[in-house]
């Protein structure tokens, strides 16, 4: 299988990795949600080369991840900006975030406060309904008949 | 950048990705949390390369994701089974799943049923401290001073 053909597998998260689970986009995406805008400050930061940053900016705004804008004229330059589409990509960033905290590195790089408590964040994955945190075995899977 | 090189950002989300951020990674974490354990039904699943997902696997063992067990004597068979550090990689799956249930998919083709409170699940991301839903927003950061 080629990883093109992710996207149409009948798999939510297939979809989504065939968006997302290319090298590189997730450390772009890392850079928008900071606030980083501009092809060169991306590049900068992440010493990758043009072509390869180009690609998956494209595919980022094809998907509707992030709008292209300009913000100069003469010439016309862009900036990447989240859509609320990107923006709901966060959570995923998160829980990579809370992983790694826990399992790669000694003292955390980065921490969020949340500014409604007061406190540093730990982001939890909970059920909407009764609140309590996740786990898998308290799952019972449901697929539909042409799920893969 | 080489992609192996975020493995030595100080970053938990560049090192998480240096992990998980290789093409198939993901997908066959899917099949794990599936429940799925074997090399010939991951390969079956995913009809990727034996050599690709030999690497992979290979991998995910080294970083004590996986657990490589003998099943079998004579000849030796192995499977490969979630550790804790693996687990706690599932509420990354769920933050995807729960992303491409609302843009990639029209119907959800897999349903998750949360048995504490009899609901199908919606994960949302909460503040531990005070349980609220998580909005970048809502966040201030701070980075050490060797952050990249």
């Amino acid at each position: 299988m080629r990883h093109e053909e992710l996207a149409e597998k009948e798999c939510a998260i297939a979809r989504t990795w065939a968006v997302i689970g290319e090298r590189w986009t997730m450390m772009i995406l890392r850079e928008c949600f900071r606030g980083v805008r501009r092809f060169e400050d991306i590049q900068a930061k992440l010493q990758i080369g043009r072509n390869v940053l180009t690609d998956r900016l494209q595919l980022l705004v094809h998907e509707g991840i992030l709008d292209r804008r300009p913000y100069q004229e003469r010439p016309t330059r862009y900036e990447y900006v989240l859509t609320q589409k990107g923006e709901d990509l966060y959570p995923v960033l998160l829980a990579m975030l809370r992983w790694g905290n826990r399992y790669k590195v000694d003292e955390p790089p980065l921490q969020l406060m949340h500014k409604n408590c007061g406190h540093m964040l730990d982001p939890v994955t909970v059920c909407d309904s009764c609140k309590e945190e996740v786990h898998r075995q308290d799952l019972r899977a449901y697929f539909s008949v042409d799920a893969w």
